[in-house]
């Protein structure tokens, strides 16, 4: 297994609405850089990505009452960096591979917010940062 | 002014040597894809990238008596995710439109550890991400 691209950074926020802000106001992002508010109830998140030249950036606020956000957000108001996303070219491959060599994954392969399968590492595993790893997108 | 890509995520370690060994070892990296340990003293830290398809990690330790890493290593003893690199077009056009903006920005810029000029924006104004903007490279 080896890691490929950079897919994109989660931060965290209390609203992703009010983060547009910056990323338009102080950034000259255009709202047309960053794409419409989506949800994954089953992970507690609603979330919105930001579209640069080369990667993207996520922003993830909590949905209902047991997001597993709320608890970061309680130790970091106003938001912060919450996890980084590489892609994989095959996500049961990946998770095997992490198991074997004694990596804590967290949850079995699921849908993530691209619509392909994604798994997170424990941060105790990865110098203290919570790793998403996603199935590439095809890409035309 | 308008970022452009995603230059690089810095994530602090206590030891880079160490945190080479996750990205070898977990997520099938080579020595090849990661880049000898520099120095900038009057920044106070060692630092190593890991090239990625499309972007980069900084790895950073703190390097000194009164490194600025050292007190985001004490609330995070494993490591975390310490900052967010975007490139501009030109640095101090960028500095001083933020400053028209009313962001913070710390400090004047001052070179990188990638030979180009930066400035780091405060995370208050960035939903709690401390933000650094670098000249762009040429790029060959």
């Amino acid at each position: 297994m080896k890691i490929g691209r950079l897919n994109h950074i989660g931060i965290a926020v209390p609203s992703i609405v009010a983060a547009w802000k910056t990323y338009k106001n102080l950034y000259g992002l255009a709202q047309s850089d960053i794409t419409p508010i989506g949800e994954m109830p089953s992970q507690g998140v609603r979330f919105s990505f930001i579209n640069l030249e080369n990667s993207q950036i996520e922003l993830i606020e909590p949905l209902g009452d047991n997001s597993p956000i709320s608890k970061f957000l309680v130790k970091n108001p106003n938001g912060g960096q919450h996890h980084v996303c590489f892609e994989v070219a095959d996500i049961y491959s990946a998770r095997d591979d992490l198991v074997a060599k004694g990596a804590t994954v967290l949850g079995e392969p699921r849908i993530g917010a691209h619509g392909t399968l994604v798994i997170f590492v424990h941060p105790k595993d990865t110098n203290g940062v919570l790793i998403e790893l996603m199935e590439t997108l095809e890409r035309h």
